[in-house]
């Protein structure tokens, strides 16, 4: 059974150029002092403190040394995705192009080393609606490409917005997965005046899986799965907090006299429905406890081991030895499903194997 | 062993009384249209929709009420605590003479039924810091009180505030359990522009767990259990989002380059540990999945069964039926220990005779 990573991102050359060639948020900039490159993708990273942005290397770029990493923990299968902000910031006559090039840069690099790599596709998501379907359909056709990695924040306004509906219709003819990742973060307000002295801990614990779950909270208020009963959703780092507060959010509508005045309590599909049937999670979690909870939300036949490369490497140790992060991940894994090993495979590769036909 | 509400608010007539009369956040009015009073504690219900506020009525001021939920619930011992906004909107001059009328009211309230009321105090938090330390050494004394409620805002700047160092090191001397709570939400723009046709929904579910995640994790990060390692913190919801992502939390600082920079990431108390020996949690979570995940971060003896008492009442039922808000968190506990009657009567209750020592 092999290893499978589905949450892994790349920054192809022609997306890695884009990003260079601007001065502000998302933007790589070369710090003078040190002439190292680095990403700046959230807002509350582009501070003047000496943790602004991330440092970029080759290990965001160049495939070769993803390969390596691969290598080195014995994956044997990634499914690359681009790394966020993704293009829905592009100006809305550029986006299709754009993404047409970043498609075809990402779909011949997985043929560059055939059944190593797969890849979910990027939505020109400021283009005019027809200009996104056509690109959805237009990935359906191509080798290497098993579903779209989308953020937040839709076509602007979110996930909830009756506008994607095109879009969920598209995704849901065509079979293919959406990455669901969160994106911009939360404001940096959130996290009060000593913030910057935490690095980057609050927006990347914390904001991040919350941004996500309200992503898809509001995608199940708005009814999105009622409309689209066979959209297929994979949620990063274990759906944010959904497992934890599934129960939270079932028991808030039940009791919402606003919801309950417009007919909206009963009738519509729970959150539990959702999750066992169009959500899969990835196990970017860190720890069993979370873990567990994920695979009993949503069966331990729908979690997928990833590893969030090329963030988070070793702050010690050399590229190529064994990653911390994916240790915890792994072990995780192994810690939560106790001596089964078949589950243990199932969510290491099997799973991903199935859900996202990894052959060529 | 008897079943025991920690989580379970009261507003006191002198409180009532103060919040009647005002006319912004915190404040409660009297609807023209239904000669209904309602209350409004967060900005995102001061809204002019349908939704504005919820009901209060005597359930909320009137101790009798309380008294006969717990009878229709079988619950018998609650340990009452004023619910937000509490006090630390109140001009600093004023705050710790009303801490110390309503604490007073709230302990005469406890001694009309002798061994089933007990309470957490409330906090004059604007006031000057001496006077606040006062209030908890007076309260120390106090019959009936076993701790105090605070929010997520400190002494206006949040929990991880050097300057609330004296307020803990009263509190562990003391040997008073802090509950740990929710106030005021988070920005009403995290939700998108369609978040009022969710009624409150976001901002319950989400923005309250997250809120009191970010609080204990700033709590985490600036030290606070490193100073004060005997420092006990009872965290309403289950810890909001904690059991689920301290996983991740725990990662993001080991990969902190700023964090390891200034020498942040050794030598000092991790996730885990606090979890296990400073943290308790409510058992107010709604579902087994959540629960679970919470008693395997913090171990079966830290969990503490309560209702949130008044608020989720059932939406169609008569006040003296079983509440389903109720329902959903005893009914949790149940299926989360299988047939451990003796963990499930832990957390129904006798976990928190232990801790709070809950006898007369």
């Amino acid at each position: 059974m092999p290893v499978v990573d589905v949450h892994t991102h790349v920054y192809p050359p022609a997306y890695h150029s884009l990003l260079t060639s601007r001065s502000q948020v998302p933007y790589i900039f070369t710090d003078p002092s040190t002439s190292q490159s680095r990403l700046v993708i959230l807002p509350a990273e582009d501070t003047a403190s000496t943790s602004r942005g991330r440092p970029i290397g080759p290990e965001y770029y160049d495939i070769a040394r993803k390969i390596a990493f691969m290598d080195a923990h014995d994956i044997d299968i990634s499914v690359i995705s681009l790394a966020n902000p993704w293009l829905d910031w592009l100006p809305p006559s550029e986006a299709a192009a754009t993404a047409r090039t970043i498609n075809d840069d990402v779909d011949s690099t997985c043929a560059l080393y055939p059944g190593r790599l797969f890849a979910f596709g990027t939505l020109p998501l400021s283009a005019p609606v027809q200009e996104i379907v056509a690109e959805i359909e237009r990935l359906k056709g191509m080798k290497y490409m098993r579903g779209v990695i989308i953020g937040t924040s839709g076509l602007g306004v979110g996930l909830d917005d009756p506008a994607l509906d095109p879009v969920w219709e598209a995704l849901q003819r065509t079979e293919q997965v959406v990455f669901l990742h969160p994106h911009y973060g939360l404001p940096t307000s959130l996290y009060g005046p000593r913030a910057s002295e935490y690095g980057h801990v609050l927006p990347l614990a914390l904001g991040f899986p919350l941004e996500t779950t309200i992503a898809v909270t509001r995608m199940l208020l708005s009814g999105v799965w009622d409309r689209w009963t066979g959209l297929k959703v994979l949620i990063a780092h274990s759906g944010g907090t959904l497992p934890f507060l599934a129960g939270r959010i079932e028991s808030c509508i039940e009791h919402d006299g606003h919801l309950k005045e417009e007919g909206k309590v009963e009738g519509r599909r729970k959150v539990w429905d959702v999750l066992k049937k169009n959500i899969y999670l990835d196990a970017v979690i860190y720890a069993d406890v979370g873990l567990k909870a994920a695979i009993e939300a949503s069966g331990s036949d729908r979690l997928l081991f990833g590893t969030d490369h090329p963030f988070f490497p070793p702050l010690d140790e050399k590229d190529n030895g064994e990653w911390l992060s994916v240790k915890l991940n792994s072990e995780a894994v192994k810690s939560a499903l106790g001596d089964d090993e078949a589950q243990q495979k199932a969510i290491m590769g099997g799973n991903a194997v199935d859900i996202l036909r990894l052959t060529v």
